[in-house]
């Protein structure tokens, strides 16, 4: 913590003209969020939608801030978890907020990790058909991936985020404190997601990852300089194609097959979100190799370095049965990165040359899947 | 129906820029669907949307349309009502339609009056963060109000509306042949919106309707140019503000009493959205006039010309019993058309020359409906 206190508060600007915001990504973001709220957005009340978990770890120190700066807040907490990114909860959140008569000009505040980055923001999206929201995300995962890009929304018993908006956060508070409350679990699942920035279009920062994987892990300098350049990354796709009609796409890097996995493990702890995209990114290289456009070299730098930071690679990683492969394939044909019954996947020549490939043969994907299996 | 097939279609286009899309107004529009669909949007699936009454009365026409030009769709019918403007029923048919594998390119088709427009314009803005659709309203309400400005969602059981998004159709068919399986009632409550763009900003407009409102009722030529001048007089208010951020809000002439009214009667039989919206435009009159702003000799022209249209003007002709006027009170205050505790209200000075007030004292409000409720 002493190196981090140390640290300078890191800015990310997203340009998006009328939708632009910031990302301040520092060690004590959280405790000044109050007088930034207040200068921000003043006379305006706050509604905290966060989960069990994130209000007991973490809620007292905003709350400090809240009260020390006079801000009116009404706090919604809900049970933690992936299953609460559904139409019911959506409800029952809403409602709760609407009870508190929050107004338009009332502001969202969605502190926790993805899930309630999704759900609250997806609420504040419809709420009075569009109210400002702020995301105080507390996970890396939610810090690097779901905080940039205004994509909300919740699963439907179809699929993994079918339901949902494009709504920008007005200021993202990326807290590196609250980090150190995480479960080494989820941080390495957050790392996956930092991992792909570099693999999607920039092999210089996989290469800077991999030396300095280890300082990011005990949460040395390099880990606010980690979160910043993925930011950055994710950014710099969002801001050319921020409905995803087109590159943004590149972004569901290892998340075609990582969502079907996601799905055929009920979203459960058998296998987080990020472990999803872990195995998902070896098998987007590992298939591309399949296919004659990537390389084995490249596929086991990846596979090494995803290893080394305690992810999984291979679908036999994933505790307990999976359903049969045709199953897995039409869960990946149901997943909303579908046009036109063609499979879209993105796929790779190497590190850091990512490509959307709108042509992919199902057959193809069947007899991959299947190979992979008997690893 | 004669002089109807005799009419041209009116094409009415509503100029939002990469949103922009046209009404068309017509006698057979519905017959011709099909073929401007598959014009429109070739290679898509349609999801249509519609409720039991309408697919009674209606699907017929359009399925034969839809056949006639090998398009392939699914039909989803839902019970008729302002109840199925619910977040369960949103859940049902965004579940039903991600069901029939409804793709990011596939089209909905809101197939009914307000209810179903806002419902399923509702579910195509959320469904895999945005889905194109296409208004057909068979209601005249729909035809001139929820058809313009992409106004969708639900209600909560905090207040009508107030979960929602802007969403804006991809094209409006706006028949006149089924206007008239419109039952009396509501084409008269269809008919107070479109006084409603009389009083607000065009006395002349106001002026037409009371020369031309047989005409009007009898389905003459004059029911397709009153259609035509509401769209566009809507088109106007909602190119200048999309969003609400401010003049729009001139739109809800009538609406802040008349949502209250409508709450109050648990969005009932007892008083339909038409009816809400008529009384609570002889009331923002007759309030304007006690606040010294109209005078009584507009409100007596609004009224008698609302009358002659069978509709109601006062409190005392919506049946059965009202909530005490605190409680009505309430209601107004929890309508979205709220601002930091302050009431707004569209007030008058004279037909054609509404306004916005945003500092509405609650107390004369209060006074106000007291003395109202003893007429």
């Amino acid at each position: 913590m002493s190196t981090q206190n140390a640290q300078e508060p890191i800015i990310v600007p997203i340009d998006l003209e009328d939708r632009a915001y910031d990302i301040e990504i520092a060690p004590d973001v959280l405790d000044r969020l109050g007088g930034i709220l207040k200068q921000k957005f003043p006379g305006a009340r706050f509604g905290v939608v966060t989960d069990i978990n994130v209000k007991n770890a973490q809620w007292a120190r905003l709350q400090k801030s809240l009260d020390a700066n006079g801000l009116d807040y009404a706090l919604i907490s809900i049970p933690p978890g992936e299953n609460a990114k559904s139409m019911a909860r959506l409800d029952s959140v809403v409602f709760a907020l609407l009870k508190e008569k929050l107004e338009r000009n009332d502001i969202i505040l969605a502190f926790g990790g993805g899930v309630i980055g999704d759900l609250a923001g997806f609420a504040a999206a419809i709420m009075r058909r569009g109210m400002d929201f702020v995301q105080i995300p507390t996970s890396l995962l939610a810090q690097v991936d779901s905080s940039v890009g205004g994509k909300t929304g919740v699963n439907s018993p179809h699929g993994k985020n079918l339901i949902g908006a494009f709504h920008q956060p007005k200021f993202v508070a990326a807290d590196l404190g609250v980090l150190d409350s995480l479960s080494d679990r989820h941080f390495r699942a957050g790392y996956a997601e930092v991992v792909k920035y570099g693999l999607i279009d920039d092999e210089e920062f996989f290469f800077w990852l991999e030396e300095n994987q280890d300082n990011i892990f005990e949460g040395g300098p390099a880990r606010a300089e980690a979160i910043a350049r993925a930011c950055r990354a994710k950014a710099r796709v969002v801001v050319a194609d921020e409905k995803e009609q087109g590159q943004r796409a590149l972004l569901n890097l290892g998340h075609t097959f990582g969502h079907a996995l996601e799905a055929a493990t009920g979203y459960s702890d058998r296998l987080i979100h990020g472990e999803g995209v872990a195995i998902g990114m070896a098998l987007a290289h590992r298939f591309s190799t399949s296919l004659g456009l990537s390389n084995t070299q490249d596929d086991q730098r990846v596979v090494a370095h995803l290893k080394k930071a305690g992810l999984p690679t291979n679908l036999s990683d994933i505790p307990g049965e999976l359903p049969p492969t045709q199953e897995l394939l039409d869960l990946i044909a149901q997943d909303k990165k579908v046009s036109r019954g063609a499979l879209t996947f993105i796929l790779t020549k190497g590190i850091g040359k990512a490509f959307i490939e709108k042509n992919v043969n199902p057959d193809l994907v069947f007899e991959f899947l299947n190979k992979e299996r008997q690893k």
